[in-house]
């Protein structure tokens, strides 16, 4: 018998249908559908650039025209409805829906239509930076320990920055809003017919990485915490919930009306959802010892660590969860602030009309270039620095420019010096006793760009797979919702028994090479004292064997 | 009566007469012939990019060929040859010439013929930068007062550095030199018909710039000091000189040959050269407390300071040498490494498809950016770092770099790193109490961006004005000239007297923009910073405020 997962993934552009044969991990029916508001599915405002914003019409638009797709390729392909035995969602997150007491999103009600407050506040969002540092500030003062697991500073993309800049700036929806719901939260609840904010089955994943969410503390922030922060915060931890789940946990069932928009049975489980980035670590097959980074613009980068054995805070860390990722394991995140978009940034700025394909044209040239040859050296910080140092202040700097120096070795200089970024985490995880064996890369990068993906070898040493499915999220959310069928069902115990089962990796593996190991090895020891010196405070040092190490490295390297 | 005297300027790719009415500074006739051998006047060499010569036969072929359209151009505008009272010349240097005893260059000679180390070896050739770190080594070793006046630092495009390395890697040429001429030499001497290298009067700009001559210790570097440098300079101090000349001097009178092909008096007047910059800062009208910038692909900083004052030695000022610019002051020389050479770099290395006319593009988008606007701060070190670290190993740096970063930014970021550099020098001087009132800039760069002349006054918060001649260096020459025929011919009694009566500037001058020059006041706090941590051996301190302050400066600019 054949058995089957639905995954359901909500992207920033774009949402995804996946059903996945959970026998074999084959991919059987893949849908895409573009959000039709707005700027490629964000709503923007002209007058403030740090807004970001999602029509959640968009969300339910989508579904059901992908839905009626799936239902027709399903019967094309011979699939059963019976034989999709779960369901499983990821999204983007922190992206919270302000919704009122049947679990409506304000923004379908007359008063509030076209109003960009009332819509999902997209984890992209940067309108509520002052609200982060307030409540980073507040937290340091007065609940140092919420600070504890979230690297010790609270995000302006979070769930609650976004809440306290909400109440403040437009009181009328945030008093409207009987609760706020994350989106990984709003579909399995709308799927499974849940209209009550307070029956809602939050997940860990988003409560925990972006609401300060811990058993140490009894979940959520406090009542005193939050009302602190703001008067208008009064009555709204009331609104919130006390509990939340990680993913393979039943949500419920398929409603009749959603199982006949996706050609499924009524009743179909559905699991507790997650964040994109944690459900595309299982479905890139983490485990203990293997780092997960999904690399694209910036990266996300997910660990696990067995919940019985003692785990100190990591300092720096963005997120340490216990359940968050897989059931069991701490999930621990980090992340750089920005990868794909430094190259972008300088190729298509600099470099914009030098070749049709600046690069193919340019990653071609400085494939050619010895490592160390240059004499450059860079801080990937152009959108500041998520991990270890996270501070949004902090920008780009490139050292050991000649009249000499070509653009392909700026351009080999930004990947490296997100490499070295790349081995200051895995070094942070390592001190802390999470050991990094090897890594695995999915995301849109590693595909593009197999120089990267040698490089980032050379500069840590370790091996770099590449996860072999294109969509790791879906794929890890058709996993979580083949975890909620149970076992009967599925025929697996836990999603670890998924992931050996249709986990896979491409054949092309990028192992490090000692010679460049070794030269790397030389300038990440540069890199690293930038880093320090221009990024931890009260950091006292010497500088002036930087340029005179990294002349030395350049004339060894061209010998 | 009309009263001119001749300018003879010897530059990198070409020669140049000008003719000068010295009652009222116009210049009447002015000739240019490119040298017709290698690159531009240049001998390079394929597998040594460090190599620069020169033809010595290029400069008699050109002078003859421009003494020819002189001869018919004075005709033609009814100058007669006993008009003409003087001439002088100024060259590049350090650029010393292989003679034999009849003060013929080598590469005349058979034996030597395309042998380019018998030929002149031009200011840019940087073939003996280990014998420059070899001289330096000693003479801090045993002779550290030769150090004192150069800036601590001997440098490999300088005159003992040069024929060091031509001892070793060319002995017969090294051996069949009967003396080593500079060029500002050699043309004087080969003028006035000298044809002995004993009797060839030495220009004390010359030998107190470039090969450690000065009345302290006796003139040049002693017999000990440079046969311990090696034994192949066993003989060589006794083929060289015991004393040297500041221009003005008369070197001889004009042989009946040159006569001929100049179209002027035999027996005119022809002063003692001097380098084109230190004549160049005359021509501009340099005088106590006003810098003459010489500004093109780098620059040269010219002050003078009366003999009669007591002067501290400048650490850091490449040159202190008496009567080297005007007679009777001290000649002090400093310079910017790249200048020029940084903005041609990046604007043709990054941006070379962009437009047709990529400096006058991106010019005018960088004149619209509000100092302190991109949040940037770069190093001007892209081709080391000649004052006042005296430093050649030292590389460009730019910090600030985001995503929004655009080129015309990271340029005009370039300029303002030039200017930075060029406060740095003016601070030194004055901290040594040589106080610099306002600048007279020449050279091609100040007539050709007008935004730099603009922001170089707003950085260092001094008046900016813009020499009248475009050539300074010819005009500075033909003003010597006009010494050396003395008083009752030329009506002056000195250099000084000829400047009161000649030198003009434009109309257009730069003030300091009080609002631009606090910003860049604390723009330059940030620089100099890195100036030192990156810059100064064993300086130890605190970066972590760089960033945030040049984001701080950024957000004040841009609100």
């Amino acid at each position: 018998m054949k058995r089957y997962s639905l995954g359901i993934d909500f992207g920033t552009n774009s949402m995804r249908l996946l059903l996945v044969n959970i026998s074999n991990g084959r991919q059987v029916i893949e849908i895409v559908e573009n959000y039709p508001s707005g700027k490629d599915g964000v709503i923007v405002d002209s007058r403030n650039p740090h807004l970001a914003r999602q029509n959640p019409a968009d969300y339910i638009y989508c579904l059901s025209k992908a839905g009626q797709k799936l239902g027709r390729r399903m019967k094309l392909k011979g699939i059963k409805a019976e034989d999709v035995i779960g369901i499983g969602i990821d999204t983007t997150g922190s992206t919270p829906i302000p919704v009122d007491e049947n679990l409506v999103p304000l923004s379908f009600k007359k008063e509030f239509r076209n109003n960009k407050n009332a819509m999902a506040w997209l984890w992209k969002d940067h309108t509520s930076s002052d609200e982060a540092e307030e409540i980073t500030a507040l937290a340091r003062k007065i609940r140092p320990e919420y600070l504890t697991k979230i690297g010790g500073v609270y995000s302006s993309e979070w769930f609650f920055s976004k809440i306290l800049h909400l109440a403040r700036t437009d009181p009328k929806v945030f008093q409207a809003s009987a609760s706020f719901v994350e989106l990984c939260d709003y579909i399995p609840a709308l799927l499974t017919g849940c209209s009550t904010p307070s029956n809602v089955l939050r997940s860990i994943c988003a409560a925990g990485h972006k609401a300060m969410y811990h058993d140490n503390w009894g979940g959520l922030p406090d009542k005193e915490f939050l009302e602190s922060l703001d008067t208008r915060f009064k009555g709204l931890r009331e609104k919130l919930y006390d509990k939340a789940y990680p993913a393979g946990i039943k949500a419920g069932g398929l409603t009749k009306y959603w199982a006949k928009k996706l050609g499924l049975l009524e009743g179909t489980p559905v699991s507790v959802g997650a964040f994109d980035a944690h459900m595309g670590a299982v479905g890139a097959g983490i485990k203990e010892n293997v780092l997960v980074k999904i690399m694209g613009t910036s990266t996300c980068d997910i660990m696990i660590f067995p919940k019985d054995k003692n785990l100190p805070d990591i300092p720096g860390l963005c997120g340490i969860v216990p359940d968050s990722v897989v059931p069991g394991f701490i999930g621990l995140e980090a992340g750089q602030s920005a990868v794909g978009d430094i190259f972008y940034w300088f190729l298509k700025t600099f470099l914009p009309e030098k070749r049709k394909d600046v690069f193919a044209y340019y990653t071609r040239l400085a494939r050619n270039i010895k490592p160390g040859s240059s004499g450059l050296v860079a801080l990937d910080w152009h959108n500041g620095n998520r991990t270890v140092l996270v501070d949004q202040k902090l920008t780009g700097l490139i050292a050991g420019l000649t009249l000499s120096t070509k653009p392909e070795e700026v351009y080999r200089a930004l990947m490296e010096a997100t490499g070295f970024g790349a081995r200051v985490i895995i070094e942070r995880l390592n001190e802390y006793g999470v050991r990094v064996d090897s890594i695995v890369a999915c995301g849109g990068l590693p595909e593009k760009n197999s120089l990267l993906m040698q490089i980032y070898a050379d500069i840590t040493g370790k091996e770099f797979k590449i996860a072999f499915s294109k969509q790791t999220c879906a794929l890890g959310a058709a996993m979580f919702g083949a975890v909620a069928a149970g076992k009967e069902k599925s025929g697996f115990e836990n999603v670890q028994q998924i992931q050996e089962k249709i986990c896979r990796f491409k054949p092309q593996t990028y192992k490090p090479v000692k010679e460049n190991h070794l030269v790397y090895e030389k300038i990440y020891h540069n890199y690293k004292k930038l880093h320090d010196m221009f990024g931890i405070p009260d950091y006292t040092g010497n500088l002036y064997s930087v340029m005179k190490d990294m002349l030395k490295i350049q004339s060894d390297a061209v010998r």
